[in-house]
């Protein structure tokens, strides 16, 4: 049997969104900035996608600006804003458990003379809102707090969040790569904001995701060149990808988000059950439905990931962006894990492709081999 | 009949592309960066893609950095060594006839306090090297020419200018969007060097190219992140649009190039022979294959190509990436030509798709339509 658990690194691209893309990988070819009918029909199709995906998020279609994923449009959105408000400030407030991307993103302008707030979060992966409100300085641009973590799931409150920096008169940017079509994410009531969209965790292709970006914005392009989307993202529009990203937003429907939080329910509630010395990590209630992150005491992460891919069940130690680095996940440790229990870890990431008997079946193994490894290693 | 004669601003994709990737967008869809068998299935498609790319350009498989296209690559390039050298000094050196993402890559650095020389074309849209020399500067890092202009095709002595760059002990920078695979390039000949790289303009797919970088270049990446690529740009890997770029390089053949240019040369004699008042622009010889370019005295460009598109002819004027300024070509411009004959210019550009029975339609339509126009303003 081979059971697919890692729906937060990537998905399966759905069977219509490769329909939907197919013209415009065979014979709607055009350049979509050409004046030409086949530069036409794929401009129509970029703007009809920009209107799908606004539409989903309550947003007007030019706030949609098209990225090659969710790591340029994080760059784009920190240095972004950063480098457009120069006379603003000089600060910005983030947190300890974000992805890679924003991190670096951030270090990245420390040396460029920017300081940065690196906000604790409690043993969920929340943070304070006091805390957040504390931080904030006279000379802060942007706060940038995730909606759902990657690693945990683990869900931040993005609208109280919002107020405060609306209150402080403070653009806010959430990353929601892992709750877009899963989670509500209303842009009208997030204020002056910014989120970055992703399409290939929705079951769209790779290689394109968005930054939403309000129209009270001040933002430089990361990408400089040609002018496109609006002047703020240059280079030849990918018509296929921006397509099959909008068709993975149309077909998500909130029914998939019952089953798959149906299925992660039960999947987690026996994993507790059934295995000794296992922790949860990350909110029990506040979650995104396709997220579960455990910790097995004495078990190595990347073993135990190995001895389950030998069963054909595919999931991962913490993200998989983070496999070019052997540290524990920063995520763990911010939460207050151990080296060794954040060593432990493994993440189960669920989508609607998943079946209910799959559950049994990696109930089974996963008990098998954590048994096996404990013997193994005397940890019992 | 439909002609497509826009290959310069984007190709029709190859069957052969398409079906290299199905596997990508349909089974295999595990993130190269994930341990488990389909992630490691999407890391080996990868690594494979990058060895034929590099092979072509006779570098090794570590110099290919993915990206999501030529624009980003530019950026990265420009921005990129640009910033990682800062102790070496804060001068860059380009040309006037450079696409407008590396012009605007420019100009934000200029922002920043860098200074940048635009060295002045011919006629024929060449630089001097003479010139090229008597820029450099003890302070200068880098020297970015195009292989071949986008709107005319002229080539550029990328050999001669990389000895000169060798000499100095500076980086040189190159886009081939327009020439890779149609022209030799020899990656171990141009020292320390970076190339742009396209895969849509040779039959590959959007939404993704690459950089070629040097081993012993300096460069800070663009995308922070999970520290993909080699630690220098981050973001899940597009796995079907980096298998299919390298599908694209692989069939490509320099029996393709010849027919291009056969096909390109019949059609230019007959504009030549054939309507009157026409000026070539762009090198007489020294172009890449595919390319053309003519000014119709008295013709507003946008008008033909609008009268030629109802006729099944694609064309454009200038670049696809200018249709966002309504002014004259800067690359005309910088050619010496008029206001008024750099807006009568049409583009048009071959593939080996084109067929010789479509010279004698559109040649047939050009002069109808360049006769009406000239006849209804009185430009005879």
């Amino acid at each position: 049997m081979k059971v697919y658990l890692d729906n937060a690194a990537t998905s399966k691209m759905a069977e219509e969104v490769l329909e939907a893309m197919k013209p415009y990988l065979e014979q709607k070819y055009g350049n979509a900035n050409s004046l030409h009918a086949l530069g036409r029909e794929a401009r129509e199709a970029i703007e009809k996608a920009r209107e799908t995906i606004a539409k989903k998020l309550n947003a007007y279609p030019h706030a949609i600006i098209f990225t090659s994923g969710a790591t340029e449009a994080n760059n784009f959105a920190i240095k972004g804003v950063v480098l457009a408000n120069k006379e603003k400030g000089k600060h910005i407030i983030t947190q300890k458990t974000e992805h890679p991307c924003v991190l670096e993103s951030c270090k990245w302008l420390e040396k460029l003379g920017y300081e940065v707030t690196y906000l604790n979060v409690n043993s969920y992966g929340q943070i304070s809102l006091e805390e957040l409100e504390s931080a904030i300085r006279k000379d802060t641009i942007l706060v940038s707090i995730m909606h759902a973590n990657n690693e945990t799931g683990t869900l931040q409150p993005i609208y109280e969040i919002a107020e405060i920096c609306k209150e402080k008169g403070i653009y806010f940017h959430t990353d929601a790569s892992q709750t877009f079509t899963k989670e509500k994410i209303d842009f009208s009531k997030l204020g002056n904001c910014l989120i970055t969209l992703n399409s290939h965790k929705i079951h769209g292709p790779k290689g394109v995701g968005a930054l939403v970006v309000h129209e009270n914005v001040k933002i430089e392009p990361l990408l400089h060149g040609g002018g496109q989307e609006f002047g703020l993202r240059s280079g030849t529009e990918n018509t296929a990808g921006i397509v099959g990203f909008a068709k993975a937003v149309e077909i998500a429907k909130e029914e998939h988000v019952d089953y798959i939080l149906k299925l992660r329910k039960k999947f987690e509630q026996r994993v507790m059950e059934e295995i000794s010395k296992v922790k949860l990590n990350g909110h029990p209630e506040q979650r995104v439905c396709h997220i579960c992150n455990f910790s097995f005491e004495g078990i190595e992460g990347d073993a135990l990931v190995m001895r389950l891919d030998m069963h054909g069940i595919a999931c991962s130690t913490g993200s998989a962006c983070s496999t070019h680095k052997k540290e524990p996940s920063h995520v763990l440790k911010a939460m207050g894990l151990s080296d060794e229990l954040a060593n432990a870890s493994i993440r189960f990431s669920f989508s609607k492709y998943n079946k209910e008997e799959e559950i049994d079946y990696v109930i089974k193994i996963l008990r098998e081999e954590v048994d096996k490894i404990r013997k193994m290693f005397n940890v019992v």
